[in-house]
């Protein structure tokens, strides 16, 4: 990639299962001046989210991905230069950023609301990118709201070591509930117990979940936070309480998938256990933000949620950056630095 | 089967998909005698519900029935004999009956409530097997307390013509929403729409789906009121609003399956609409059947609900009449004569 030009990651082809290098296009163009009313931003750090993925297809539900155009996602931005009021060049931001080296942005996000500017008395730089950001709301949100956890209830969370699962299970601990996580391989089941402080996580890929679950959840699952869709989802939904809440947050097990997303089999259960499974999209809490990033920022001073950061060097990494959230290989929410 | 005997239908086998007569045995044993505190039924109508089938299997979510014992299911029987005050010969009761001639009871039903007895008032004899009872409350209790349609919004019942299905829509009606209902052939098509007054109706042994949805609900789906599972939950899914509702009654489509159940692979629409699937039983809500039966009896009256009855003669005929559930030959509530 060029130094002193504006490299921006465009999509090329919709990709077939995991993204390759020829599904995409980087382009060299002149770096951006900002007219009236416009600042440069300079991306520093972007979050990689298994969302991205999804937006790459066409007639999925999600807004997908123009072809042709940059791929877009959560970054922390410096400001270059500015004509706008309020902002100065080495302020950093939080916003919606192309990936590429630059963009121009009229200070405003969705709504017209200014963007955030980061405040390093919050965490690290990163934060907002996860703890402190769309994962963590996600996690917080859809928990609390959605699963409505009960102190002494048991909550299933999968992708437990994830950014949104790792925050999510952390987040029922301190309601008072027994956390069981689902994660892939010992290390990431070593980090979820103890360093996340769950009380039992299980290794999908050595164990049988559906053994483990009724194991570890003695008393059932009242609250299942599913991250991953697919098989995990099944073994959970078999074991569910009365009234049991299903938090349907994501499906990372089915977002390659080129033969179809595979429903869950087992949602009768639900019927029988007069259950519930629900949808939920962080961006219609927007008014609850302040209060929940306040609550968020205040256990992670306090050294109640604990995370951990996949930070890789420069966007020519990508695709196999992003390929690693599907594979497992990651740890932590993945970060891309620019 | 034998007169002046007791003709029991016992599960001989578990079926693989239809049902067929050597999964029953029919076995005659003397009229059973009524002890102190008892009194001898003798069955006069059996309603034939889709649940009978799925309690077949072994490994259902369901209790299941055991093998070399009877079938049970809601009848209105006839007491022969009694040794309990307030009950006469004569009287008619509603009650959870073996599938056969005779059985003795002690007057009591879940929970140890009286047995109640039959209000002629209130509508036909077999009412208490449909319109008011177990099928009817279903219909209730689904779509006011989980649905919880809005006036205006657009309800889509599948199982349309059938027991809850036609009851569902019609309390949608009564409650001004936009009504159309899915059922398989033009005649049933034509009594949906012209007798029950719904909307519309989609043919899904004729038409596509998807399309017939897209075109009979121009502003989207607001509550699905799901009878039948597989292909039609899918295609509703797909066209859901914003914050649906996806009452899961039943999965009829699914029940005789051989193959296991085919859960909704476009479930996580629920996410990207913030909707909610969720599963109710109505016995739950037992509290409630006095006034929702009272409320019911009255649209009845007053000629707002519509009932079709399909009553077969004679416990001989099943599992014949029961397969029919399945098939989609019974029009109406199906109800066996003993």
């Amino acid at each position: 990639m060029a130094e002193g030009k504006n490299n921006q990651i465009l999509l090329a082809a919709r990709p077939e299962g995991a993204p390759r290098d020829n599904d995409f296009r980087i382009v060299e163009t002149p770096i951006p001046a900002p007219g009236p009313g416009e600042m440069l931003l300079r991306t520093v750090y972007l979050g990689l989210d298994p969302i991205i993925r999804l937006r790459m297809n066409a007639g999925s539900y999600w807004p997908a991905f123009e072809l042709g155009k940059p791929l877009t996602g959560r970054a922390v931005c410096a400001v270059e230069t500015s004509n706008l009021p309020g902002f100065a060049p080495g302020d950093l931001v939080v916003t919606q950023a192309d990936w590429a080296d630059y963009m121009i942005s009229n200070g405003t996000g969705p709504g017209g609301a200014p963007l955030p500017k980061l405040d390093p008395a919050r965490g690290p730089v990163t934060a907002p990118l996860h703890v402190l950001g769309v994962t963590g709301l996600t996690a917080y949100v859809g928990l609390l709201e959605i699963g409505r956890p009960q102190a002494g209830e048991t909550v299933v969370v999968s992708g437990a070591s994830g950014a949104v699962g790792s925050m999510a299970g952390q987040i029922a601990k301190i309601k008072g509930c027994r956390v069981v996580g689902i994660a892939g391989g010992p290390e990431k089941c070593r980090y979820v117990t103890d360093e996340l402080g769950f009380d039992a996580a299980i290794d999908y890929k050595a164990e049988n979940v559906a053994k483990a679950l009724h194991a570890h959840c003695p008393n059932g699952i009242d609250v299942y936070f599913d991250n991953v869709g697919g098989e995990i989802l099944d073994a959970c939904l078999a074991q569910i309480n009365m009234r049991a809440r299903i938090v349907i947050c994501g499906a990372i097990s089915q977002y390659n998938s080129t033969t179809g997303i595979k429903g869950p089999a087992n949602y009768l259960s639900l019927l029988v256990h007069r259950a519930r499974m629900e949808g939920m999209i962080v961006f219609d809490y927007a008014a609850r933000y302040p209060e929940a990033q306040k609550e968020m920022a205040g256990w992670l001073k306090a050294g109640k949620l604990r995370h951990r950061e996949d930070v890789v060097d420069g966007l020519e990494t990508f695709p196999d950056t992003l390929n690693r959230l599907f594979t497992g290989e990651n740890f932590g929410k993945l970060v891309l630095k620019v």
